[in-house]
């Protein structure tokens, strides 16, 4: 197999922790975002949506969403089970995974890609260009806010996003609400449940990736 | 199970489509979001993120979102396979369903959303208000035709979207290009495998509910 990930970027770090928390070790190539690697014509060749994550699996299948690597890995590995393990594990954990990604990952992405002057003209992932939307900006900021809430909620009553254990879920959230802090949204204070599985998800091995 | 749908959305229909694919009865309440129904205290008990689809499950779990629904459903109800049989095919039905949701639901979402005067303070689904963005109704257009292009690619080599036969990622797709005529968005005329594989969704039974 092998794994194009980018070591600075939000999408690719999803996977990257799922990797580690299946403990699998997998040859991995860098695309510098940075440079624009991922609009280079051998990477477009590999992705024409020029994102990373991708998976190449050993039968060549290119792999291009965060949930389909993870699904792959899981379907191939299926411990420790990250996905849920019956049916209702299941349907919660792609629930939260969703709820994390519209209500949590959309909005940071959109706060900074539409704010950012250095993200001028990429507006959106991508080969193509798209100019930036201040209002999108600002919404982004109130939604990211909102998602705060709502993972406040929610922790208030589960020790983790999906489920009483760590799954993909929190993976999602995790990442996108550390990398908030590039558009200075931290969780708030008086957040002291968001406060406490943040920690307890920065800790595990994989976080440090 | 009881299922919360509304009969005139795209997101609900969804659901229904796996559903009725599945051979499934179950009853259906409808929450007309024409009257703002999804607003209404009873509706936020159930649904505090006041959209639909929604299902109860026997064991009362609530499930929010179309992939947790479809997830839960395959997993109880294995027969016809609507998100792969092996490692390979689940993670194609999750990569194309994904590419169908960024690529093609939310550009139509936000074209309708934040362009359509009816639809003022309205332009994302969900208990707060936001106010359109015009620039986002342009781009989701424009978006909107590179998603036709992208399935054109796609159908050019394949005759469903995910594997050589129908699952969750055709019902996304058709679900959405079907509700792109509210944008005036039709599959262009030269796309013929596209257009091929329309009727043939569109000729299935649960296309028709």
């Amino acid at each position: 197999m092998l794994f194009y990930d980018c070591a600075t970027a939000p999408s690719p770090r999803r996977a990257r922790m799922f990797i580690a928390e299946k403990g699998l070790e997998i040859e991995t190539r860098q695309i510098s975002l940075a440079d624009g690697a991922q609009l280079s014509p051998d990477f477009l060749a590999i992705n024409p949506r020029a994102t990373v994550p991708v998976l190449v699996t050993e039968g060549g299948q290119v792999l291009t969403e965060n949930i389909a690597i993870a699904a792959y890995l899981e379907a191939l590995h299926p411990e420790p089970p990250l996905m849920g393990s019956d049916p209702e594990e299941k349907a919660a954990v792609l629930m939260w995974n969703a709820i994390a990604e519209t209500q949590g990952a959309q909005p940071v992405a959109e706060a900074l890609r539409n704010g950012n002057p250095r993200m001028k003209g990429r507006a959106l992932p991508g080969p193509t260009d798209y100019e930036q939307i201040p209002a999108l900006a600002e919404r982004g900021m109130q939604r990211v806010a909102a998602f705060f809430d709502l993972l406040e909620a929610r922790l208030q009553d589960s020790p983790f996003l999906a489920l009483e254990r760590f799954t993909l879920a929190d993976i999602t959230a995790f990442v996108f609400v550390d990398f908030a802090r590039v558009i200075r949204a931290r969780i708030p204070e008086g957040n002291l449940a968001t406060l406490t599985w943040f920690e307890n998800v920065k800790a595990r091995p994989s976080a440090a990736l």
